[in-house]
């Protein structure tokens, strides 16, 4: 069985976050995403027609909702976004781990 | 929005691991497993007729297949295991927490 691991290796700090497929099946598809102090562009808002169930696996994040909502995220905390409900990445720690899984509605 | 943590609160050890589901779909379960020092009873095998793609949380575990494969799971490590394929908990630590993702096949 192939055993691999969310935390290691990471890869390095980049412009961008970096984002890589777990799985992908109908209707589902969990990420790994990796952030390393980065934050969604001032005024970018995602919209996603997809529900998504998130996880901080590790670091620390802080996401903003569109009616003004804000959330500090620490390791292990979870929450599902509707497909639909404003939201950014307001700011991430570094080496933050997280596990999206990404599921139509 | 709710934000529920994977970790905390831990139930407190018992007889029988603690399954909680966190999310159900069709074709979909996502599962938290937290186990103290749980393994699956002597000569039980797990026969599952879904996917399992399984994540450890936290602590350490041990998992055991029918083939005689072995393996020791630290933090991080995520694995799939297809449907059918025998496997048993061999042992688990303390204050382990899993994440299970069964799918339909």
């Amino acid at each position: 069985m192939l055993l691999q691991n969310l935390l290691s290796p990471l890869p390095p700090p980049g412009v961008e976050e970096h984002f890589q497929t777990l799985l992908s099946r109908s209707g589902l598809r969990l990420e790994r995403i990796v952030s390393h102090g980065h934050a969604s562009p001032a005024g970018f808002w995602y919209e996603q027609s997809e529900d998504e169930w998130v996880l901080l696996v590790q670091g620390h994040a802080e996401l903003a909702f569109g009616d003004g909502e804000q959330l500090a995220l620490s390791p292990g905390d979870w929450l599902l976004i509707p497909a639909g409900r404003r939201h950014r990445v307001a700011a991430t720690g570094p080496d933050t781990v997280w596990l999206a899984l990404h599921l139509a509605t």
